[in-house]
């Protein structure tokens, strides 16, 4: 492990966008004459490698590192993590979703390529993460570990994860957005997404059940608190995150409890965030450090 | 293995929709309360559990039955295949893509449910496929097995399979629709999952490489058969489909090569499948008659 967390992070990103292109290679360029011309393979691409903070690959990583994974088993659960990921934000971009026509200051991708193109890139992004659990699993790691990556990504992702989130995000009137349904949907929406990623670097590590719940519950609170910060930011400053959304605000901490409520809120989440890593001692310190600096992104 | 081939396929339909109701439960339904509201669960049961042949499941069973694969081991792997091709029914059917308005005679989902729930209840499906296949090779199948048959549906579903067949379909215009390029419309959009279903059936029942590669290209044939058929069909009465579409007519073989040429096509192609089928003598009785069954549904 090197020395400093801006250090680790930085060459996670590194190996992580190095690996990705190869991971969603496009089959036309290769014998497949026929597909010639089919634009989906660059509209996944592009909704995949756009720069991105490479977040939760880094929790892996962390976490990994934690359990003395060795790095080159994490790589591709990383990057099947960040396919997710990047397949969400297309989604929650389209017209019938948030409605927004940049993200990251760039044209969203369904303003580039359609709205059919932007559902099946995320289709395929989807499934890719799947595919490329599976042929570690083939490879690099047992086949029932990777087993149980698909089993824990699955989860991250449906009814009790991503979709699931995403629904109630869209469909809780601020009426019915109380203290507990927000702290559901951004447990799903988000949490989910950050659990499996610190699964990932246990399960992969060898942790024992009781170590993979002390990190569920580390990176439950560190979701939680992140994506209140991401609120709070876009609140502030709709043109830092360079996402332009045409729908009203969906119901968020922020507008519940006010700004320095949720202000508080992640002060709060971060230090149950750093409790949870009471029983690994020092060698929590580079978790700490990520727990802090997500939590102190407040403009 | 029963007598008769419609006696089989009844009894496979029967287990598969017994199951399918079971591998999606609702979670609010048990402690989770504070998701009670969330319209995601309902639309993507409703998405999965409407009435269908149940074609998919068939096949795996058939070659399943084939190769003596306990249907115990086939009937969870052979759910996930209906779940796959469910949402590709309720992805089919937005506004973005043949934006139709009702499906098997009932309203489609994004007409019931919205856009963005019948997006959320595809993705919830198709990842909760691969969760059905994960949680079958931590019981039981073995995990080497299962994680084999999520490498083949994701392939199925993405860049090569029904991801890319229904980009290709979408955007191929009339003048570029040359034989070629319908066939691999239909090959990845019709028959890459049939082509899983057929794999699924053959390795849960522990085929060697060539007899996998002999139901392959059964699977191929037959998928690319049904697809002509199916494309005869909404074209002498688009009422028989229960399926009202807004968007102009795809390219399909039969404007290409006409009805009559259509019909020839899938006589041939019928053949191939049947041909396919020599190594495995009379044992190839059910699929032999499957392939005609499916060719022979022309009005």
């Amino acid at each position: 492990m090197p020395t400093s967390l801006p250090e680790t992070l930085a060459r996670v990103r590194r190996v992580v966008d190095d690996r990705l292109p190869g991971l969603l290679a496009d089959p036309a360029s290769g014998p497949d004459a026929a597909a010639v011309g089919d634009a989906l393979p660059g509209a996944a691409r592009e909704a995949l490698l756009s720069p991105g903070k490479r977040v939760r690959p880094g929790l892996v990583f962390l976490v990994g590192d934690l359990f003395g994974a060795p790095e080159q088993r994490l790589l591709d659960p990383a990057c099947a993590v960040e396919m997710i990921h990047a397949a969400s934000l297309a989604l929650d971009d389209l017209p019938s979703m948030d409605d927004a026509t940049t993200r990251r200051g760039r044209p969203a991708l369904h303003a580039v390529h359609g709205e059919d193109l932007a559902i099946l890139a995320a289709v395929t992004l989807i499934v890719r993460a799947f595919g490329v659990l599976a042929d570690a699993g083939l490879s690099a790691l047992r086949p029932a570990t990777a087993l149980d990556l698909v089993s824990r990504l699955a989860d991250a992702t449906g009814l009790l994860g991503l979709a699931s989130g995403q629904s109630l995000d869209l469909r809780t009137p601020e009426a019915a957005a109380s203290f507990d349904r927000l702290e559901t949907i951004h447990a799903r929406k988000t949490g989910a997404l950050f659990v499996a990623s610190a699964e990932f670097g246990a399960v992969l590590g060898g942790a024992r059940e009781r170590e993979l719940a002390a990190v569920r519950s580390y990176a439950r609170n560190v979701g939680l608190a992140f994506q209140i910060v991401d609120d709070l930011l876009e609140r502030q400053d709709p043109a830092r995150t360079g996402k332009h959304a045409k729908r009203a605000p969906a119901p968020t901490f922020a507008r519940h409890v006010g700004e320095e409520g949720a202000r508080r809120l992640v002060t709060e989440l971060t230090a149950h965030a750093v409790e949870a890593l009471e029983p690994f001692g020092a060698r929590g310190a580079l978790l700490r450090e990520f727990a802090s600096l997500l939590g102190a992104r407040t403009a």
